[in-house]
C-alpha cells in the first residue's frame, strides 16, 4: 500500500479522551475511531491487525478439531428464558423489541443458542462428541465503557462450545482448548499464563483464565517465575493423544489472579514469586449439564438411555487482544507489533519523494517486496524526514527500510528493527531476499 | 474433512416451511438453521460458501482501489437524525434503547456513519478522492421475512462509499464499481446483468441494479439477448484508465426490470427480447451531496473554498448471493456449485467403508488431494451406496470421485461431474494431477 493513498489518519498529539496507552496509540495510529461510547469503527490498518489475529485464532481452533459455525448477533429472548439466564443477566444485556413486539437481544455470549442447535441436530451417541466455535460480534452494555476496545460494548469474540457424553470425554475437550490457547497466544507474540479462575455467572466446576502480563493490566497476578519458561506445544501436537500431561505441567506451579491468590502459598515461593499485573485475554470453562439439562439437550446412548450432554465453553477476546498486545508491546515512540500480527511487515520510507532516483528505487522495491509476499507500506508522501520516522515508529511495523539520496550513491538502504532499534546498512539488491527468507 | 466427523446435518425430506428451492436446499444440505424468523445460524458448510463469496467480493473491491474498513453494527440514532433519515426509515429499522436510555439502532446501511468518519478525518482536497467499503451484518426488520436468507432480517452486505470533489471524479468512482461488479459476479459463476434502476429511498440521479437470471426470480426482467454475450473485463483491467467505454457498452442495449420497462421499446426488439425473471444481487447509486450537505462533510479546495463532497454507495448482498446462486444453479438432485464458491472441490466417496483396500486408498487420496490444495470431503460413513450418491448430489460439490472394490481391482475410480452428470473412469494415480491442474 502507498501511504499517499492509504486511509491512515494518524495523530501527532495524544487524544485527551484516552486514559490508557493502547487506546491512545490505536487512536493516534489511525486504527480505530469512536462511533459512540464503547463502540468503534475499524479503519483500514486496525482492521488488518484484527483480521490477522482472527485468522491465527481460527487456524488453532481448526487444528484442535473444532469446527467453525456462525450464529447471528440477534437472538430470541425465549432461548434465554429456557436456560433461566434472561432475568439473571441484568442491564449488561442489550434487550430489543422487534416490530412485532417480540423480545429479542443482542447476544453477549452463545451458550443457549449453540445448545439449541445441538439439541435439534444431534440425537444419538453417534453424533458425539462435538466441538463448535464461531467468531462473531457480541454486545455487552457496560455501564461505563472505557479503555477503548479493551472494555467496549460491541466487541469481537471467538467462543467455542464442546458437547460430550461423559465427564472424561468433556475433560479431553477442555484439554484440547487449553493446549490450543497456549499455541494461539504464543503465535500472537504474547505470553499468556493460565490461572485457576472463578467460574462467575457462566457457572461450572473447572475453569482457567489466560492472562497477558502488562504493567497496565487490570488485575494483579502472582506467578511462579518458572511458568514463564514452560515450552509451548508444537504445531505437530496430536490433539487426539493424551494432553493431560501438558495441562498438568502448566498448572503444576503457582499462578493466580488477585481474586484467587493465597498469601500463604506465595510466601513459600520466596524469590520465585513474580507479582505483576495482567490482562485477561481468554477464559475456558467446564460446566457439565448447566445448560443441557434445562434446555433438554440429550442424546441416546447405545443402551437407549437419554444422557444430558456435558458441556464446556471457551472464549478469546479477539478485538480485546489488540489492546492487550499493545499494552504488552510498545515504547515511547509508539506500537511495536509482533511479526505475526503486524499490519505490514516492512515500512519503506522514501526520504526524498520527488527525487527521480529515490522514487524509482522505492517503486521497484515496493513492487518486488509485495511480489515476494512481503507486505509493504511505502511512505511516498512529501512529509519531512523527521515526521516520516516518527510516523513509522508510531504505527510500529517490525522493519523500516529507508531509501535516501546518500545511501543510494552506495547502493544501500538503512534498515531499522523497530523492536530493538538496531540499524544496519544493507545492499538494496539484498533487501527482498532478507525479508522474504 | 471426513464426513463422519463433519457437522453436516443433511435432511432427506423437504422441510415444509421452505417455499423456494434455495431455502429448501440450504436447509436440506445442512448449510443453515433458523434461529428466529428471518435470522439464521450458519453451519460449517454454509459458512464455507459464505466466506468464499465474501473473499471474492473483497478481492475485487481491493483491485478496484477500494479500501476495507469495518463499522459497528450498532449506531447512534443521532447520526440518522442529522441526515434526516431517522424518522423516514420506518419500522424496518431496528430501534434500540441502551441502558442509559440513549436511542441506538442496528444499522440497515451505513451512509451516515461513513460520511461522519470522512467528515472528521478528511478536511482538504489532498485527502480526496476516497473509496471505502466494509462487509458487515445488517438488520432490516422485514414485516414478513421469507425465502430463507433471500429475504432475511439479519444479513451480510458489502457496502462501498465513494467521496469526490466533483461530479466527473464521482462518475469515475461509479464506473470503477460498475466494472468491479461485472468481474465479481462473473467470478462467482453467475451472469448478472446491470439494469437502470429507481434510486428509491437512498436517493440520487444515477443508479444500476445487477440482476441474476433465475426462473424463480422476484422481478420480471426484459433484456436484449446480446447483453448476455458481452465480454467481462479481465483481471488486468486498469482501474485508473478510462472505464466509460465499458460502462457505455454494457448500458447500450435494452435491459430493464418490470418497474422500469417500456413496452414500446421492447416491441422494437422483436426476437432479440428475452423476457425472464431475475434476482437483485447488487445495486449502485450516485447521489451527489444528499448526505454530505446535511451532515457537513466538506473539504477545502486549492483556493480555500468549502466543497460539499459528491458521494455514491454500492451494495452487494453477500449472504443473499448464496440463495441467488442456488436458484440459478441446481437440479432435482440438489445444488450445483460453481467451482469458485463450492465448499469443497471434490467429494470422495468410499463405497465400502470397512473394506481394508477401499479405506486405505481413500485415506491416501484424501491426504494427497488436500496436500495438493484440492479441498476434499471424504464420505467415510457406513451409509449404503445409494444414500451416499444422493447426499453428494444434494450438497453439490463440482466433482465426485467414487472408490469401490470393483474399480480398485483395475486401479480406477469413477469420476462424475456434478453439473454435466458425465462419468468417466480415471486411473487412481492420475487423480491428484487431474484436480490440482
Amino acid at each position: 500500500m502507498r501511504l499517499s493513498q492509504y486511509f491512515l489518519p494518524t495523530l501527532k498529539e495524544n487524544p485527551s479522551e484516552a486514559q490508557i496507552v493502547s487506546h491512545r496509540l490505536m487512536l493516534r495510529a489511525g486504527m480505530i475511531r469512536q462511533s459512540s461510547a464503547g463502540i468503534y469503527s475499524w479503519l483500514p490498518m486496525g482492521l488488518r491487525v484484527l483480521r490477522k489475529i482472527e485468522q491465527i485464532v481460527r487456524e488453532e481452533q481448526d487444528r484442535a478439531g473444532c469446527q467453525e459455525v456462525l450464529m447471528p448477533t440477534i437472538q430470541p429472548a425465549e432461548l434465554w428464558q429456557r436456560s433461566g439466564r434472561y432475568d439473571d443477566y441484568g442491564k449488561e444485556m442489550l434487550r430489543i423489541k422487534d416490530r412485532h413486539d417480540r423480545d429479542m437481544l443482542y447476544g453477549p455470549t452463545n451458550e443457549e443458542q449453540i445448545t439449541d442447535i445441538v439439541k435439534m441436530e444431534c440425537q444419538s451417541y453417534k453424533d458425539m462428541p462435538k466441538m463448535l466455535y464461531h467468531i462473531q460480534w457480541k454486545f455487552r452494555d457496560e455501564v461505563r465503557p472505557r479503555f477503548g476496545i479493551m472494555r467496549g460494548r460491541e466487541f469481537l469474540m471467538k467462543d467455542s462450545y464442546s458437547f460430550d457424553m461423559d465427564y472424561e470425554s468433556s475433560k479431553r475437550a477442555y484439554n484440547k482448548m487449553f493446549v490450543a490457547y497456549l499455541r494461539t497466544f504464543d503465535r500472537l507474540g504474547i505470553k499468556a499464563i493460565p490461572m485457576r479462575a472463578d467460574t462467575g455467572p457462566i457457572g461450572g466446576d473447572l475453569s482457567h483464565e489466560f492472562l497477558v502480563l502488562a504493567e497496565t493490566g487490570e488485575s494483579g497476578v502472582f506467578v511462579h517465575k518458572d511458568v514463564l519458561e514452560f515450552d509451548i506445544p508444537g504445531e505437530d501436537i496430536d490433539y487426539n493423544g493424551d494432553l493431560q500431561p501438558i495441562v498438568d505441567k502448566w498448572t503444576s506451579l503457582y499462578a493466580a489472579t488477585d481474586e484467587k491468590h493465597e498469601e500463604s502459598a506465595e510466601a513459600e515461593l520466596g524469590d520465585k514469586l513474580l507479582a505483576a499485573r495482567g490482562i485477561e485475554v481468554g477464559h475456558i470453562f467446564h460446566f457439565g449439564t448447566k445448560y443441557s439439562k434445562p434446555m433438554g439437550a440429550t442424546v441416546t446412548d447405545k443402551d437407549g438411555n437419554e444422557i444430558d450432554l456435558q458441556m464446556g465453553s471457551y472464549g478469546i477476546g479477539v478485538s480485546r487482544l489488540i489492546g492487550a498486545i499493545i499494552e504488552a508491546s510498545h515504547d515511547d515512540g509508539g506500537i511495536i507489533w509482533p511479526e505475526s500480527v503486524a499490519p505490514f511487515s516492512v515500512g519503506l520510507i522514501n526520504l526524498k519523494s520527488g527525487d527521480a532516483d529515490c522514487d524509482k528505487t522505492c517503486a521497484k522495491l515496493y513492487s518486488d517486496l509485495n511480489a515476494a509476499g512481503v507486505e509493504t507500506l511505502l511512505d511516498d508522501t512529501n512529509e519531512r524526514a523527521g515526521a516520516k520516522f516518527n510516523n513509522m515508529d508510531l504505527i510500529g511495523l517490525p522493519w523500516q527500510v529507508v531509501i535516501g539520496p546518500r545511501g543510494l550513491k552506495n547502493g544501500v538502504a538503512e534498515v531499522k528493527n523497530r523492536k530493538s532499534g538496531e540499524k544496519e546498512e544493507i545492499a538494496i539488491d539484498q533487501l527482498v531476499a532478507k525479508f522474504s527468507a
